[in-house]
């Protein structure tokens, strides 16, 4: 039984119309994980054309192809991305074009790798495309993610069904998870984006000074800048037309004070990075720095991404999540940020998003970031740390203590 | 029964090492038609990598989505390529870059298609990469088409066959017909190359003023200008590299006197041309021009080739294929031209090949060619012409008569 051509085109209007809002005569850039995500790719093709694009450049990669890269090539290579590749995109976005990702990919993709070899290849990336990334990160470039159900990912959430049954059964857990299994996907949006926007303005009313997270494994504390803003679903981009940068998402999110973390935070699901699991991450924190570090697995990986630069060694994001969201009820380890991190509240290690800031649209050096006690690096990556049994506190600059999350969900006014 | 994985690896060592002929340090450009071609593009990204290449950008191409583009796109955006594309690609070439082309496309992708909103996407891709194309075209960049034996072509070869057993009598086909089914391919590749360039030697002594072309449906007188040259697998490229550009090749050309062809000529096999079979094409000249022309099938999309420009309307290319060549003696209709070719004697509407004349190489402007007695157009589409009906006779400067071919295989001296 085939994968039901609905779910293909809902979740791909979803993705045209509220991921990236697409406007009649604008231009989008669609960069493919996986040449298995053909399917719904070309549904997304169709309805930006249908939707009067100018242009759908659609940049495929092959997960395979990536892996023999690591294999095969010289280290010159790998370190290598086209500075043409790089600068076109840039100019793309800066005449308005609207960026989707479309991802999915298998989560052990570069096991057994030399975690430096994906690092250096990673890296090339992130360089090159460093100017881009800022743009999209601080929302004046409308872009999404949305994710293909591809074999290799369904295997490994569902390792005992066969091949087709597994991507079958993905599926599913992706519609439902991304909320296009209604009859009006669309409308559905729309409104749990509204709902989504109503309680991040009451945690903005709040003005907070500080959140304080107690759980097994975790006893930590997040100063908040002074000028935070709490963001949930929708941004408005520099050419004030909103959009939606993640599909499903169910988080509400600000910055970190950046030396204002103090404490020990221990995740609770593992993190896929660079095509490798890191499980049972633990970090500690001194004044906004990691001083120390433990995994169970993927430990040297955890290294390179800490060690990426000087930035990578402080938070970037703090993020809610009650662990009554539908992913979360789901109950299925998606092994893909994209989902998890829906499920429960996270960090991010690296860059702050500037638009977490007030007026932070502006900010593009790094001395900017700093100024304004928020973090800069060339990376950005979360790891979940919510639970049924995380409480969260949080200070007011009244100095009164509310409570936000109980057991995992939200309590007090926020309740 | 899956193809054999040798297949793959002979294929695309033959195309790295002979076709592009890379070397330690050089960039590789991949463009490939068609998803399904997976398997070979990543046998030749790891044999290019292996090979010593600084980098391997894969552009790739989806049919169903340039069928969807087709079907829903806005005509302005139809007629949209990407310049930083363009100008990055050309960036590339100049930097000394190899092109690789994985061929293989379904040939009756665009069947049902307006030929007119065809023409438009194809002309916007080739006015793009206009410069691109004539560094290639004049043997300046290092280029080669290998071709995949993707299911929606083998289907068409092997009507009869189930999908996978087509596409396994296709890759046995393709295997032999591009000789890569011995214990050395690479080696005999350089034998076959010798062999080919002996009898272009031959053919350049002989200083021919004309060829007539007899057989049925065909009677054509074809001028050739002083300084033409005969052409056959290999070329050096600017860098002083040699590169064959097609595998498989069986053929040796040269170009005819613009002006200089009269008379009527019959395809012998249908042509693939832009998604569409154009077949019994029938062209008939006067003073190099194309004064008539018919076809049984996609006579519309003919229309819209010799309509691309004023050179269209003239040939830019004359070659020679005996009818007991390998691909010629498999039987098989390959509805791909690139393995056709090399089955018949052809023609090519359109540009000439800048090589085909003594220092043509330097020829860039449309003044140049023409001042030559060469072609000049966007467009360089190839069309089978030979059989085994045909003969063919060339006049020598001196005024004698010297049979070429009888009855479709090397006469006389040539024998």
């Amino acid at each position: 039984m085939p994968v039901d051509e609905k779910a293909f085109g809902s979740l791909a209007e979803v993705g045209v119309r509220v991921g990236v809002n697409l406007q009649q005569g604008q231009k989008l850039v669609i960069a493919v994980g996986s040449l298995e995500a053909a399917d719904l790719v070309r549904a997304v093709v169709a309805k930006a054309y249908g939707a009067g694009a100018r242009d759908v450049l659609v940049l495929w990669s092959d997960e395979r192809s990536s892996r023999l890269k690591l294999e095969t090539a010289s280290d010159e290579a790998l370190a290598y991305y086209p500075p043409f590749m790089a600068e076109g995109l840039e100019g793309y976005a800066r005449e308005g074009a609207a960026f989707m990702f479309i991802g999915g990919s298998s989560p052990d993709l570069f096991a057994g790798i030399d975690p430096g070899r994906v690092q250096t290849m990673v890296r090339a990336v992130q360089s090159a495309q460093k100017n881009l990334g800022m743009m999209r990160l601080s929302g004046e470039v409308p872009w999404t993610i949305i994710a293909a159900p591809v074999p290799g990912w369904a295997k490994k959430v569902f390792p005992d069904e066969t091949g087709e049954a597994a991507v079958l059964r993905l599926w599913e857990a992706v519609a439902k998870a991304s909320r296009v299994d209604g009859a009006d996907p669309v409308t559905g949006w729309q409104e749990h984006v509204g709902a989504l926007g109503r309680r991040s303005r009451l945690l903005n009313g709040a003005r907070l000074t500080k959140l304080s997270y107690r759980g097994p494994g975790t006893d930590l504390s997040i100063g908040l800048p002074e000028t935070h803003l709490w963001v949930a679903a929708d941004q408005v981009s520099g050419r004030g037309n909103t959009f939606v940068a993640n599909i499903p998402t169910e988080e509400i999110f600000t910055l970190p004070k950046r030396d204002g973390v103090n404490g020990t935070v221990t995740a609770t699901k593992p993190l896929s990075y660079a095509g490798v699991l890191i499980e049972n991450l633990r970090l500690t924190f001194q004044d906004g720095r990691i001083v120390d570090f433990d995994a169970t697995a993927g430990k040297e990986s955890l290294a390179q991404l800490i060690g990426t630069d000087e930035g990578s060694h402080y938070l970037g994001e703090v993020s809610l999540v009650p662990v009554n969201s539908p992913i979360s009820e789901l109950g299925i380890l998606f092994y893909n940020t994209l989902f998890d991190e829906n499920a429960a509240c996270h960090l991010a290690i690296g860059q702050a998003v500037g638009f977490t800031l007030k007026d932070g649209r502006q900010l593009v050096t790094e001395a900017d970031f700093l100024a304004r006690g928020a973090n800069f690096s060339a990376t950005h990556v979360d790891f979940m740390m919510g639970s049924k049994e995380i409480d969260i506190d949080g200070l007011t600059a009244a100095g009164t203590e509310v409570p936000i999350f109980r057991q995992g969900r939200w309590a007090g006014i926020f309740a």
